[in-house]
């Protein structure tokens, strides 16, 4: 564990950092953001390469580990899985710093989890994967217009928020912003346009200067 | 509070449970989840009622409460205000039987919730919007053709999860539960047949096997 990121864990007891499996594909902002934090917390994982362009998490290995057939997905030292990216930075942030204690603020932290998987999402990480990943603009053209407006409204909201607030919730980087930031700095990719969200773009530069940050096509 | 309910909440102090208000809609899903939880913990609360019909909750007003103009959301007795369903859910079961202490079932708990509210919700209750809430059947017919494969895979996992469990995570009923059963059990309303799902329908039953339990139309 780098030095440097010691104090971001809290002093409680952690038996969550021997042998954890993380499946995952590599241009994905929801293993990115399960990446992201285990360097920032310092823990050790081997990463399992997963190509959802050949439909390997379909595959019957795959759905034996998660039966909905998503990545990312992290395997424990005992061999049980966790799925759903949010679900899994809720439970490897629990004892550090980058999970609030207060009820309140952990609920809040959770608003914006769901909000990012709901009306974030489905918006500017499915058109950046039409387009960025895929390479299929021209195909998906209707459908993209589709996803322009309710994805701006989800930006819109972020950026009123990050107006008032330096991070998402209680004054300090959390795992919402984790959550959040996964999509939003590549929302270009999507062809949505940040020139117009100053907070926002404010906001992505805090993130970055996070002690332990690793850009996303990095690998662990 | 309701002398049969008492059993549910653990021996801790509650400060949640004066003056709440729950803006929602009485045939959303997603508010029904919040006042099925509140009256099996046996929380009074004050229902206001926003009819996203008539777009209610994009007027300014309501979207000085919450920026991403959606129901159901929660106002605390201090005027603080929570959105997003399953956030909701997490931060009134804290200190009850509802949500497990133990931190992999709590991280299971979340996974099935971001499970509902990404891989279920969007297919499952927006097909049952157009056809049951709209009456837009015919409108939306190539739509509600695109819902079919992805939301009839949500209830092949959910099925097959259920053939080996009697709940969603740790052997009882817990928040998950309330979070699947809310659209699940009006799927029919968006034309998904349930009668090839028999362990849904199963547990179905054991949720409304539940103390407290209330139908979707009951206000409170």
């Amino acid at each position: 564990m780098p030095t440097t990121l010691v104090p971001l864990m809290l002093g409680v007891s952690y038996s969550k950092t021997s042998n954890m499996r993380l499946y995952d594909f590599l241009p994905s902002g929801n293993s990115y953001k399960v990446r992201l934090l285990l360097h920032q917390l310092g823990i050790p994982y081997e990463r399992v390469p997963v190509n959802i362009l050949k439909r390997e998490t379909y595959a019957p290995e795959f759905l034996a580990k998660n039966p909905n057939g998503r990545i990312p997905l992290l395997e424990l030292d005992d061999g049980r899985f966790l799925a759903e990216s949010n679900a899994i930075l809720w439970y490897l942030a629990e004892p550090s710093r980058l999970l609030p204690t207060e009820p309140f603020q952990r609920a809040l932290v959770l608003q914006w989890m769901f909000f990012e998987q709901y009306s974030h999402e489905p918006y500017i990480a499915t058109a950046r994967y039409w387009i960025s990943i895929l390479g299929k603009k021209q195909e998906y053209a209707q459908a993209l217009t589709e996803k322009k407006e309710p994805g701006y409204h989800a930006l819109g909201v972020m950026e009123s928020h990050l107006e008032k607030n330096e991070y998402f919730v209680g004054g300090r980087y959390t795992i919402a912003d984790i959550a959040l930031y996964a999509y939003t700095h590549v929302a270009h990719e999507g062809e949505f346009d940040l020139s117009r969200y100053p907070a926002i773009q404010a906001w992505l530069r805090r993130v970055e200067d996070q002690p332990g940050y690793i850009p996303m096509t990095r690998e662990t």
